[in-house]
């Protein structure tokens, strides 16, 4: 990067900050328009460029959303606080209850999708400890809050464990995938989230109406049976502006 | 966005999808060189720019870095993982050994700096909940893992609480922070961990040595005594591309 590059990142980046902590403290509130390109060019002294880089930079973080000519509006959208362990305790789906039903917003399934029959990725395969050539049931799904799409999930399980069952089906009946492993005789006791962070594919990011700049949470869920047996893996793909994940825990 | 500019967006995402996947499935290893900005160029039917800004998010997601005249060069430094729930266990910190011993990797602090009787943001003083006025102790780090830079810490404790103790010092000695906070009557019995994503602030991509386009995770975790007191409050912030979080848990 040129000496000159540089110094413009810079000023985009001094800009962007001093809007965010503006929004932060509260001097700009959800619906409120953020100064335009121009004003803020004459108020910093740059290019308005320079300015519109950096109003490219909260829209890319989900704080403000620009419609053409109309300049950058402040977001209202609260992130959805996903409390990881008390919303995947057995009493929650053992008693039918949605797992859903320990955050404060409840998202809503609009695109649901079922497979049987499929050769999962190599690394789903591997997990679940398939045979070579063993095949899986996929369920995917997209939410949403307020139609805003929010998370996408691919939930891959062994299709010998599952065939015939509810799980095969759209609807899987109360409390769920998991409530259904346990009628098979394979209750999850057990579950590991991993949480890595990229930007998301062409794919996803269309899925999700998000910029290709945004970053994604991929949060990969493995659930264990008794046996200490992997017997499903949900490979989750959330929008970094619409999620808060709380894992609390004892010492 | 214009058609032709959503066009080129497009062909840019499948250039870096391609690339990704290359890697992924080991077409390129650790330390190989990627095509070229031209070669990428007469292979794909595209101009260089368009070649070059697919090769620039590989850049921003941590998997190659390019020096001038060089070309990108397939990186081989591996994500830490984190286990978030052992990794806090009485018995880790009771018994005098250090919260990192359970990772697969241990950062090393390269920065650290203890300020006493400092006004904490709004936020933190809200979650330690000081009166108006009232100060804490921050302790700022930097970890490192051969040399490059991974996580930025910042613990605020209520300055009341440690004043005078070795949490003030910059060596707490054996178990750290938490078993200091056991020594004083105020051991951590419970943990909150909040995750969220964004972009990072200029100082935070300067300290991090990471891209203004590539996200950070900002962690908060809040440490709670038995009277259920939030005693300490440690915000991090960490190279998205160097970790991967994961939490264990029984259902």
């Amino acid at each position: 990067m040129s000496d000159e590059a540089g110094a413009q990142r810079t000023k985009v980046q001094h800009i962007a900050d001093e809007l965010k902590a503006a929004i932060e403290r509260g001097d700009y509130e959800p619906g409120d328009r953020l100064p335009g390109e121009n004003a803020l060019a004459a108020q910093y002294g740059v290019a308005s460029l320079t300015a519109r880089r950096a109003l490219k930079i909260l829209r890319t973080e989900g704080l403000v959303e620009s419609r053409k000519g109309a300049g950058a509006r402040v977001l209202s959208f609260q992130p959805i606080r996903r409390r990881g362990i008390p919303r995947l305790a057995r009493e929650q789906w053992g008693s039918g209850r949605s797992i859903w039903s320990t955050d404060d917003v409840a998202p809503d399934v609009d695109q649901i999708a079922v497979l049987v029959d499929t050769t999962p990725p190599p690394h789903i395969s591997n997990v679940l400890d398939l045979a070579p050539g063993e095949v899986a049931c996929v369920r995917s799904r997209r939410y949403v809050v307020d139609g805003r799409p929010v998370m996408l999930a691919a939930s891959y399980m062994p299709q010998a464990l599952v065939a015939g069952s509810p799980i095969t089906q759209a609807d899987t009946g109360p409390g769920g995938l998991y409530a259904r492993l346990a009628d098979l005789g394979h209750a999850p006791v057990r579950f590991r989230e991993e949480i890595r962070v990229r930007l998301p594919s062409t794919d996803e990011a269309t899925r999700l109406s998000i910029p290709t700049e945004r970053a994604v949470i991929k949060l990969a869920r493995t659930a264990f049976d008794a046996a200490g047996r992997a017997v499903e893996v949900n490979e989750m793909t959330l929008d970094s502006a619409a999620y808060v994940l709380d894992y609390e825990f004892d010492a």
